[in-house]
């Protein structure tokens, strides 16, 4: 995940994602870091990152690319991630900016880019973090390998693994840590800025128009908890069901029963774990230890919760001239606290459930707006 | 997948799918077999085979379908499935209904259910055969078992597996076979009438516009060509792509390098067979031993064969009172041969192609009908 060498800069490009090219994407890739490298006044361009996002299988305008080069580097910040965080947005509707808590004596800066093709490992989802704090390598590299599995790793737009995707923790080593203390707060915060970006990525994801928060505890096991929340966010139809405020407990159930079922040992096995196993959506128990707790009244109120989520309400533009409805969102930038929880907990015989498997996985809805951006993406 | 004792009857009902009901279910199936069993003069409920559809987790309402069943006796028919193959349906749009060819001793005749929540093993589809030749359990087991794996299990709508799904093989016995060459006969006309069938689910799915058939060639096993398949017709973002008529092959490609990357042993071993592979849409090479080979010129002729391959235009039909939109075919039937073919091939190096894992996968597109049936599929 990180460099070996030190860097200088990092370039980025959207538009065009240079994939599988077979020689030539990396004669490109270098030829305009080389440039980069020789507009900072940097000794070679191995001092320099390239990063890049968009479709796939088409060469970089290397030339156009290089023409914008002094531009660029005019219009260098050095007080605020905000304009590069907005530079690099693709189909993003907003910038994503997280920083550490004030009162450390580091700075920690992050800025995400993602929408869709996301799902981690792998995400069209470009991600940099900027520090001060002066750390071995090794370490920080330690330190973002576990705060991105348990932040970028359990985020799904669309289940879709992405060509391309890119943390990358970059510091300054201008300060020098006094102690183990302000290491262990930096670690502390890496982990939240990663959550907190992991969380704007899905919030901004294409087309979402309710963000779900599985909390997966007494599982087997970590990974199990992990495919388990995966399983839930990533079908289709559970998907489309909170989309349209339908409270369809079934789906989210046999999302989960089918993943035990595909995972968890033999037939007996995994009839006992969804024995065990009790469901609340927003709060309502909907499953309790293996039976369906369905009423009319709590659907009722389900579908009250489900409206109260929802991160906007949607309607489509309607245009003569083209085929397919549009849509478009309605604010201007996503509430932050609104979700749908769907907790899925499994009891845990003679054990202690804190020693079992848990997991929190973010993930969305599926919405026409996702069919209408997806289907003409490139129009 | 047969039922050990002889059967006499099947019952089927639609709207709600009897599913982890803990006891009742159950009881409430074996409720509705024993009247059916009684008016059908049976020797008991064993002679009766349950299925049913629907939303999962609530409970079938009984005292409806007993009082149903004086009048569903009075209706049966012994000329034709058809009135069966309409009245299995949900969301279907139109019956499935498919025969063997006529000129053999024995008859074959299909039909299914299906439209969503479709990617078997397990789906929620019903699919009923029904033959008069006289062959052992045992054999015609294992026959359905090799007909189903290579047509049921090669489809997916919507890559969420369901929680209830069935294919029965029923005789009746009369025709007993002469030779072996009858028994092969019918073993080729069961692989076609599944075959078939297969596909009119997929033809038929929730809001399918557009056909995917992926002929995946020259993979290391039957298995991991299987899963490719898989992989480009379950992938989102290609789903929308199709639906949108956007050639955008680097989503496939996408798909398939990313199952081959999680699947195909080592990074380099991964490089080797993506540098072996290409692929052709729709009759054009988009991607040659690891290399795009797009043009502009390439990417209209791909437009205008999507375009040509669509089972029909949608518009929304826009209603002040509803808030999303809604969407309806345009057309009565599906055109049962318009399909994409995505040719996935690798070159074996060494190897004669045919002794490599091959596979043929029938997928769909995403469309905003899908999104629209299953947001509000209850209302």
């Amino acid at each position: 995940m990180l460099e070996q060498s030190p860097l200088g800069a990092i370039v980025v490009n959207n538009k065009i994602s240079n994939v599988f090219p077979a020689g030539d994407g990396v004669r490109d890739a270098e030829q305009v870091c080389e440039i980069v490298a020789d507009a900072l006044d940097l000794p070679s361009k191995d001092y320099v990152l390239p990063s890049s996002t968009g479709v796939i299988g088409w060469r970089l305008p290397v030339d156009e690319m290089i023409a914008s080069i002094p531009d660029a580097v005019k219009n260098l910040q050095d007080r605020t991630a905000l304009p590069a965080a907005e530079a690099i947005m693709t189909t993003d509707l907003y910038p994503k900016v997280r920083r550490s808590d004030l009162g450390h004596p580091f700075s920690l800066v992050g800025i995400a880019k993602g929408a869709g093709m996301v799902e981690p490992n792998l995400a069209t989802m470009l991600v940099f973090l900027m520090t001060d704090l002066d750390l071995p390598q090794e370490r920080l590299q330690s330190m973002l390998a576990k705060a991105t599995d348990e932040s970028f790793n359990c985020i799904s737009i669309d289940s879709d693994q992405s060509t391309s995707d890119t943390v990358v923790l970059v510091s300054s080593g201008a300060v020098r840590p006094d102690n183990e203390e302000v290491v262990r707060a930096f670690e502390s915060e890496l982990e939240r800025v990663c959550a907190n970006l992991a969380a704007d990525v899905v919030r901004n994801g294409e087309g979402v128009r309710h963000v779900l928060r599985v909390n997966v505890t007494g599982a087997p096991t970590d990974t199990i908890a992990r495919g388990i929340g995966k399983a839930v966010v990533n079908s289709p139809l559970t998907k489309c069901a909170f989309a349209g405020n339908d409270p369809n407990v079934g789906r989210v159930i046999g999302a989960v029963g089918s993943y035990v079922g595909r995972t968890c040992g033999d037939r007996e096995e995994c009839a006992q774990l969804m024995a065990n196993c009790t469901v609340d959506i927003a709060g309502e128990t909907v499953f309790d230890h293996g039976n369906f707790t369905l009423s009319t009244e709590k659907e009722a109120r389900l579908v009250t919760q489900l409206r109260d989520a929802e991160l906007y309400v949607s309607a489509p533009i309607v245009d003569a001239s083209v085929p397919s409805a549009h849509f478009a969102p309605t604010l201007e930038y996503p509430p932050h606290d609104r979700c749908v929880d769907i907790d899925v907990r499994f009891d845990a015989e003679g054990e202690e459930e804190t020693t079992r498997g848990r997991a929190t996985i973010l993930g969305s809805d599926l919405t026409h707006e996702y069919v209408t951006e997806n289907a003409d993406y490139r129009s």
